[in-house]
């Protein structure tokens, strides 16, 4: 049962509303007036409690499970304890976010603007926003409604911010546009230089950095994740696109809509990512690639060449995803011999 | 010799004292009486410094050294310089950081609440505390004696703090529950959400995080280092495990006692390390794996599977380290040939 | 063309001009008078803008620009479309760099100590220095003129910096010193206690970290980078070296004049690293190395011996290149078989 310090569980649902607005099923021989008051892991759920087998690993927790109820997909039906009731789905993740996203809406906290915030005159702060102790907003920030701004964080001069967006405690966001339902972690940097410079005998020349960083809606920016605008042309994130902690995006990426981007990794600069691309921890890109639509780059991998639409890749340098499984075996039998 | 304006050495030592507080043993023919003022390295150390020998790398500066006096282990004393006072240990590290201590204790300032933090009145503040300038401390929080909250610093609603931690400057804690003697440094990002959604055609689905980060006594945790909070259960370290900077811990990761993490490593979420494991740098495990204790888990390794207790694992995928030295040999034949 | 809400277009240049800054050679047939009153992309630019080739990826949009001038090397000048002024130069990308810088020169914004910043009374500020809202700076610090300070910066007790340095918004300094003209990108981490401690079966006994860090003139330090201050000696960054984002650099390393240590990059311990060396993205070193001058390390590599000068590594652990493509070539053949 989440801590009720920190998190406040709004109502109760029947077997057959949570079915409804998940998605799911009723198993047959399931009670759809079965109250659920609470959601809970496997392990340590009760009576009352809507619980989800995602991964197989956990199939023993599910079978000794005492929760009320469980998101399973019907080929675990089988193993399920007596008495608990099922709601069949195929993606019983997802049906359990939307159901834990029921009991747990996101918090809303009154629009308020603390009086030690620092905002400055000239700043357009739409209605509904919440600014925290010691945020600094710039002049000629404008930030759109419903706007949450945590403790510390700076947002500096010009920047541009879309409706109910929110930006992490000591997050820094500078040379930026930024669309509606943006989320920025705490201590994620946006819109800093980027790292240019040419070589020369009598010290680094730096090129100066004269893009910017544009953000569209619904991405999600990990904490101490940091994004160097454009030094050219901009650096883009698509829609939709959610990046993970400490991760880091050069100078004039641009990144497609729906991507996955794993925590650790690094994204050289100028390299264009399509649709739909997952790169797993810690892998990294060299600059000027292209990764095309759907594409998956597995962990610790380091791509070195273009990659195309839905392939999968392994390895540093990376290679499709079955040439690498045949590598590994090949050098165990060698070492074998 | 340390400089006087970032450390205060508050005494002087004879040998004698020393190989007390330090559990090592005056050589033969040595001074219990020898007056130890400070400490130095090999290579900087004068007449009256206390130095030490650990890494054989640096047994020519030992050779040389203008030191007073130094602990080094039985084995290298017949390269000591005349006349230098030897402290015979087989820890000498151990022993210089116990000496190191003794010269320079850490510093405790006086406790002082600055008139330009923000701490909220509901916030319950124990005695002893140091609040610097800009900390933010927002209601509900609860913070043991002896605590210092450095500038700039967010402690979020309801988090609870035990006695004598030290929270870094920049640093941000929320949805946490923090035992004694912890130490965030500066940057350090424990509480956020994790990364945690389902994929769908239409956007990822937000799956809400609504477990805690649980940090038990004596835990280091580096700067910019981020720990994700529990998606269901906790995200738990345990006690006297020390982790290093810029560490990325994912969502419900279960760390035991006296873990060493080093900097870079990327522990994905739901992993279990047991007691004693060491995570070298930027080395990583996959989601849902579990490392027994005292394993060591070489640099830049990747485990893909679970590690049993007290195998050293390198590589990526991770393998036995003599495993992957006998491919890289192999490798290298292969080349040769 | 740069957004003029971030970016400041000063001056308008003749080609003549141009070619004098920057030190190019218009080609024959083109008209030095010919007026440029911006910078832009090649494949973005028009009329009156100048822009640049240097990676042959970009060969293409050359030879389609709409630009009214470019640098280009001379090979390049065939493909040149028809009434594009041409600038000749062996280093297009040096000469668009200080072209940029012409069009553009950084930003000085006028000189003013923000009154919601905390500055110590017993701190001292040369003249011509900004400070902004938040910025923390505590007793015994001194700053040289024309510092800039970013909003909730935090400066440690007595820590020097010198004059016309910029350390970025939330960036924490302490237990340093610092030389002329170096940047700190936001979330910089300088300064905290290094990784050290001795393993102990009742708990790991903390080494006092007893140095500093020591930068010298214009570096660059990227953004949620952190360098740890030493144990016994300093840790050094030498004048002109340029280090990206999210790098670590651990206690008591020393780097020379003119290094680039790009994003993600792990440096342990004591390690040595001279003059003009190279480290690409997400490689590391062991401790107590060295890195002889010139040495260039790829990216994702693991260096675990010493380089010598003028060498190119990569691989885990790292080799020579070329060895490490015959390793690539050969493993490739392995499973082809």
């Amino acid at each position: 049962m989440p801590d009720p310090r920190f998190f406040r569980c709004v109502a109760s649902f029947t077997l057959q509303q949570i079915a409804e607005l998940s998605g799911s099923k009723i198993a047959s021989g399931c009670d759809p007036d079965f109250l659920l008051e609470d959601i809970a892991p496997l392990d340590t759920a009760t009576e009352r409690n809507l619980s989800f087998l995602d991964n197989v690993k956990y199939k023993e927790h599910f079978a000794k499970t005492r929760a009320g109820a469980c998101f399973v997909s019907l080929k675990y039906v089988d193993i399920a304890p007596k008495g608990l009731q099922l709601l069949i789905s195929e993606e019983p993740y997802k049906a359990y976010a939307l159901a834990a996203q029921a009991f747990y809406p996101e918090e809303n906290p009154k629009s308020k603007i603390s009086k030690n915030s620092h905002v400055h005159t000239s700043a357009k702060i739409a209605e509904g926003c919440i600014i925290e102790a010691g945020a600094v907003i710039a002049d000629g920030v404008e930030l759109g409604k419903g706007c949450w701004v945590e403790a510390n964080a700076v947002i500096s001069q010009n920047v541009i911010i879309g409706n109910y967006c929110r930006i992490g405690a000591n997050a820094t966001v500078s040379h930026s546009i930024i669309s509606d339902y943006v989320r920025l972690y705490p201590g994620a940097r946006i819109g800093q230089d980027g790292f240019g410079f040419a070589i020369d005998n009598n010290g680094h020349i730096k090129v100066p950095q004269l893009g910017r960083v544009i953000i569209e809606s619904h991405v999600e920016i990990g904490a101490n994740t940091t994004i160097d605008r454009g030094a050219g042309s901009d650096t883009v994130i698509g829609q939709g696109t959610w990046i993970d902690n400490l991760v880091q995006i050069a100078h004039n990426v641009k990144i497609g809509k729906g991507c996955v981007i794993v925590a650790q990794v690094g994204i050289s600069g100028s390299v264009v990512i399509e649709d739909f691309v997952v790169f797993a921890g810690q892998s990294a890109i060299a600059g000027h690639l292209t990764v095309g639509s759907g594409a998956k780059i597995g962990a610790q991998s380091g791509v070195m060449r273009d990659v195309p639409s839905g392939e999968t890749q392994i390895g540093t340098p990376s290679m499709p995803a079955k040439q690498f499984m045949r590598q590994v075996a090949a050098l165990k039998r060698l070492v074998k011999r």
